[in-house]
């Protein structure tokens, strides 16, 4: 049975102008892999509302489970959770346990919870809430949608909240050879091998590093037994 | 005048999976950034043909000019060229300007110029050629798609060639100022100072480091003097 699907939605003029580089991405690829989650798309917008809305509905239609990260902080450009209403054709204001959660939370720290604090607290009507425990704002979840902060520490908590929730498959194993030769040379048989175990797939990364150059080969499998039979070729064809 | 839009599309399973940490999509953005053209868009999708091929198509249709990163190398797993002609409907083979690029390289290496390496010579019929000063292997042009390499030294000499061949808008100028209150804190005037400055975009990033917390509120537009008047203005709501 094929895993479980995934797409992500950044949203964020700050990564699009270079200004900031994206780490959540990063950090979502690895956890999802482990859990055996396919990750088939990335998708990076502005804080535009229809570019946002476009985004969610198409990543939301093809895939199994989608993640979004960035745009629900307490200023005016952060519209996502505005965004994902529309998305769902749903009705959003501020709820009352969302505004519990951080009612508790400034009156712990004496701060205001302010009007620009209280957006924090407008979610979607049919949205369950994802905890935060970084910063107790919370991310939500509207039907197939996980809508989580951009801040990383934030992001990774909420990631963390959610994967024990999705449903997994059967995590992806990788064995990886080093091989300094030219990928000109590694492709022919390389690519041979690789007809050969239809189950599993190859793939060629090349580096140049410290005046070395070569290839990493990457065999991607969720059987063990041929994973390994396949390395065992492929440390033949390169031998050290 | 607004400025021409782009969209950037990274081909690679290794950046989906969590192997690679995307770097090229970083120095694009502010590379386009500096030469007044807005990044709108990036998409990663893994190295599937049909995949490839529908984000290859919307992209193209939705915005001025569009870059892609990675799948152009010798190996099974490199599909890009194959992709891009079925994008538009093109044919391929090995194109002999393509071939003579390569072979003169090889021949200076003393290296053979096998199968495998002759796949980088594949090019759709219509493409005009990318200069490659790092490793030779040309990128490609194909109506306003253009094709590049994703290793990071190749993909980046590659932006150096085709950036000038781009027309430009006016560069976006941004300012910052780093406050170190609370986003909740910051919001409410924030938001009011941006509708303000209806000319100008206003975004806030908080952040949490050695200590310390609060947002850095960047201020963006064309117009130097509007943009040095906000500022003022800024600094003014936010003293030191």
């Amino acid at each position: 049975m094929p895993n479980p699907t995934a797409a992500m939605l950044v949203i964020g003029d700050e990564i699009l102008s270079g200004r900031t580089r994206d780490a959540n991405m990063h950090h979502l690829a690895g956890q999802l892999t482990e859990a055996g989650i396919d990750l088939k798309e990335v998708r990076v917008v502005s804080d535009d509302a229809d570019a946002i809305v476009a985004a969610v509905k198409a990543l939301s239609e093809n895939y199994d489970t989608v993640i979004t990260s960035g745009g629900i902080g307490p200023t005016h450009d952060d519209i996502t959770a505005d965004c994902i209403a529309r998305a769902f054709g749903d009705t959003i204001d501020v709820r009352d346990d969302a505004r519990a959660l951080l009612q508790a939370h400034y009156d712990r720290q004496g701060t205001e919870l302010n009007e620009a604090r209280l957006r924090m607290a407008r979610i979607p009507s049919t949205a369950t809430l994802i905890d935060n425990p970084v910063s107790v704002a919370p991310g939500f979840k509207v039907q197939n949608v996980h809508v989580m902060a951009g801040v990383p520490s934030v992001f990774q908590a909420m990631v963390a909240s959610v994967l024990p929730t999705l449903t997994g498959g059967q995590p992806l194993l990788s064995e990886t050879l080093r091989v300094e030769r030219g990928e000109g040379d590694i492709a022919g048989p390389f690519g041979v091998l690789a007809e050969r175990y239809p189950g599993l797939s190859f793939g060629s990364y090349p580096f140049q590093k410290d005046g070395k150059f070569g290839a990493n080969l990457v065999v991607r499998g969720q059987d063990t037994a041929l994973l390994a039979s396949a390395m065992d070729e492929l440390k033949a064809l390169f031998p050290e």
